[in-house]
């Protein structure tokens, strides 16, 4: 069994990374850390877990954790992991980092965004972008997965065929994204309180959120040139889910079946994305708790836009299950282990 | 007292608007009629009204009713509305339509959209469309009121001044927009059952939705020249409340303070617009069961274009709210006679 | 004008009294104070009345408050009124208190259930509980009232009768009740945060809610002899109202018609108290925003059991709305004044 | 592999029953039936199964299904069952009724509480009550299970030991329950349109609801005396999960610990029975969409009761789940098979 040690347990992340490996077939959660709850019961913290009474939150002692485990999951505000995270540290443990500290190749842009330093700058090119999908070669060689932020799991993966195919204006890219609330974290916060949350929408971030320059250097690379994008995410009253609508303008006219050619060239095999039928379009409910990014789009002639809409479960394909998958990756298992569960609904 | 009728008062609508007219000092509900619930006290299809036992629902007789009301608000099906006002009906009394019927000043372009015979064409000409802040003077003066659509009250007055005074590509406007349920009324549907609709968010009428004619011919109107734009509506958990963010790129760079003057320039002296401070974004939880509608602005130079905010309450200004404003015009009222209160938080 | 002060505005009480306030035709708040926004806007904490920017949150300055304001209403923690009412205050100004300090005839008792000291014995006996129905002419006289808690309105308002005319077993009484979350107030907490409220039941403070000796006493009064009951608070996931629902062994068989002429006896005048017909049991959402407390029971015949639910909205009603209504009667004014809208629905 | 026919699997019930045995080492589902989707995908009713497009809707054919399958679950309305249930039928397959025709053991307390006629008198003393942890032998050995409701199983869980080993006084037993709204079904229902359900709580069925003969008649078996008892259900805005709340008075005066030795003589090995440690309540959120009952009580001293906490989720131990646990029981199968999901949290 693959040894897991997960740094950071105490967040929404890191509680749904621990169920998932409760199905994994050839994984099992060895250690957990926290830096508040020390010493208690990890089903104390997060009671779904009520029966097993044995996982203790320990002190993040990252080095005796990454002796004793094959794999070290952190889930750490910006710019810790990137001071944990040396070169010794990769020769002990793979690590798989749900935070942004290595998601961007240019650590000046990381620190421009993110407004704090970048210490694993000896590191970071030794870092693989954790779209599994995109990377699953390099991640299956690489000892250090940046995995992706959830915005930018379903923003790239809805758009990447359109521009990696060029048949959009580059320059004409508008993501509107809708989350629930657990994107937030479990942290106190007035905005999170539930009479302020609940009954109510509203955008945020609006140009300046830090999953931009992600989806922009992702997007890029498939492009083979600079793109920049306008991306505003907006906090709605569920627990879970991410929904996307994006928007582009065509570059000519294209009809739905040719599009969706396209659609089909780059996922009818990837498991984990599911295209919707022509007329049908992808709904949160419909991923909840599951790995799986649904995906559907419209064309609309009137005015020569795509519109492509993505739904996802933020804490799965957007945080812990791409992190199992990545973590399958790394060990050469099957891609699909542990993440093979139905959605949940109604949820 | 202004004697009031509602024909098809049972929906959410006609509820906000029975509810709007409890604090209104120179109008008084006189009738209200259904199909489903007749004979049926009012206070049993709307139990908030337990006390009021006198309303009755009465038979549709649109005849009788415009004889003994000095207004009547129409709450019907589509097309519907257009079989029943008619000339003769206009003489004996001022409508108030809350459907779509007299929205767009094009019959043919009405029946494309709605795909249902337009039978009013004889009194089209004499509807003024019902947006308070922009047709005030000519709503004053006239018998028959289209009161627009709940997501094209919230996307005209987001725009309306960038269109009007040219600032942005008129070409390149997004509208995505995100509703709550009660916004799709009180019918029995399996989209609208608790289960369906709670803890998702979904797209819905991608491209094609009716409000979509409407919004562009206000909008042009205000451009001098034709305009095609993209709507998106989203359906979100929760009951009341629309969050609309709009997108356009900016025709040269501006500065939030001089895009500021052009909002001030239109809208400081609007009662029920609400412009927030730079930085603040609208959310729907702030103007809950009131006539406001609040509008924020964001700039974003990386990209050249400028994101419009906009919230308001699809019952109140989306749609009774806004039914009584224009009232208050039809009969040389103070324009916010009944409408002034707070809006309701925690809600 | 009456002059109101309110010191502690910024908890979701506060914010539901200056809300009802704007109704009302006789009083206008003057001074609202704050220990954590002080010279903040109050628009800015509660973003719903962004229009009205006149209103700044001040020190608590108790003793100028008192000194301007015809009214003081205080929303303070445990503990803390009790130190600043004193008598030389009350001779200033009257005094309406929103938390437990003067709600217990015995400062005893009130240390007992609190855990804190009670530092204002000398005008204890001053206070009159505020339940306006039951305690009207004597709230008329005082000069300090203390505003019942939400559960305890609900409790007291749904058995009074029965137990008055003692047609039940005084020793079976079982008070099962269900509140939204604005009742556990504004403040951080992670039993608040969206996602740990939000799709989940829970029971809390079982046998032992402060509400307990408050219901206790009052039903004690009406029975004329000790009555010991069991009562269970639930959270629910919905921002507002509470339903509660009682049970109590009949003395005897009582028809549905007996008893419902117990209650019209008491009632049936009470314009804030909605008795539903038969076979209709009360909901929280037809009371929304409104200052009702609807009441239905059922005979299960069966089992020798009355069942009553009752509802109301425990910011009004249960808090801000009783609050006023306390205030009309201590000055006077017509009981109903500002409080006389129907409940908004849905919300 | 166990092929499975599901009649009727277009409800809540049938999906999640269908999702579980996604699960299964040992089962898998064969047929699923429909009166209102004949030939339509399954994929497309319940789209979190979009992937897999084989199964299909068919025709609701008991004879040919039975033949085919090694077990049967019925999701139909009450009365049908009765009628579909032969002891032919028994020869040819296991059958899981997720409905109430084989609870109660007398079919003439059945048409009592269900207003319909009985038509399987021949085959109801074959019937065994699915209560898996109270019944597992005797459902063992037999071809024809009739899963409990969701109420009862919660209500009978929480009270059993109390009732077996006679500590409550009981005549004195009160159950107030809250459930989400799936309980209620996919129907459509002007009750269950999102807006009507959200934001508000009601009591329904009071001292009417037909789980009430269910619990009382496998209670009074424990007791080895006949028990009546008060059943309140309520609705509350949740997709998911039943909190019910129990009262009894002791017969003596018990403390925490010796309740809890005997809470823990029955269930300590029940593996879906999680008993919570002393001061926690279970909470419906910590159960979702797994097969646990979580217990817990509180002892009030102050008045003489215990209360009982329990929670589950409605729909798998409430249903989905429960059938899968007996059908384990029915074909020797370990009883944890394919159930052994943690819950998921925040969902």
């Amino acid at each position: 069994m693959i040894k897991v040690g997960i740094i950071g347990a105490t967040g929404y992340g890191g509680g749904e990374l621990v169920r998932l490996l409760a199905f994994h077939p050839a994984a099992k959660v060895h250690a957990v850390t926290s830096r508040s709850y020390i010493g208690k019961a990890y089903s104390e913290v997060f009671e779904n877990f009520r029966h097993e009474e044995e996982l203790v939150l320990q002190e993040e002692n990252m080095d005796s954790i990454a002796k004793e485990c094959d794999v070290v999951f952190l889930a750490l505000p910006h710019g810790i992991a990137s001071q944990k995270v040396t070169k010794d540290l990769l020769r002990k443990t793979k690590i798989i980092d749900f935070g942004a500290d290595f998601r961007l190749s240019d650590a000046d842009a990381y620190e421009k965004w993110y407004k704090v330093e970048h210490s694993g700058r000896e590191v970071l090119s030794q870092a693989v972008y954790g779209l599994s999908e995109m990377y699953r070669d390099k991640i299956a060689k690489s000892r250090l997965v940046a995995n992706p932020g959830c915005y930018t799991t379903c923003g790239i993966l809805a758009l990447y065929p359109l521009v990696k195919d060029k048949i959009i204006d580059l320059d004409s890219i508008i993501i509107d994204a809708k989350s629930g609330v657990s994107g937030a974290g479990r942290g106190l916060d007035l905005k999170l309180h539930y009479d302020e949350a609940n009954e109510t929408v509203k955008a945020y971030g609006i140009g300046n959120h830090r999953h931009v320059p992600e989806m922009e250097e992702q997007l890029s690379i498939a492009a083979g040139r600079p793109i920049l994008l306008s991306f505003t995410p907006h906090l709605v009253p569920m627990n879970r889910g991410i929904l996307l609508t994006a928007y582009a303008k065509l570059n000519k006219k294209f009809s739905y079946e040719e599009v969706n050619e396209i659609y089909q060239k780059y996922y009818k095999d990837e498991y984990f994305i599911r295209l919707t039928k022509k007329g049908v379009s992808p709904e949160t409910k419909w991923v909840k708790a599951s790995n799986f990014c649904d995906l559907g789009f419209t064309i609309d002639e009137r005015v020569g836009r795509i519109i492509v809409v993505a739904a996802l479960d933020n804490l799965v394909k957007g945080a812990a299950g791409q992190a199992v998958q990545n973590m399958n990756l790394l060990f050469g298992l099957e891609e699909r282990a542990g993440l093979d569960m139905p959605p949940v609904f109604p949820a």
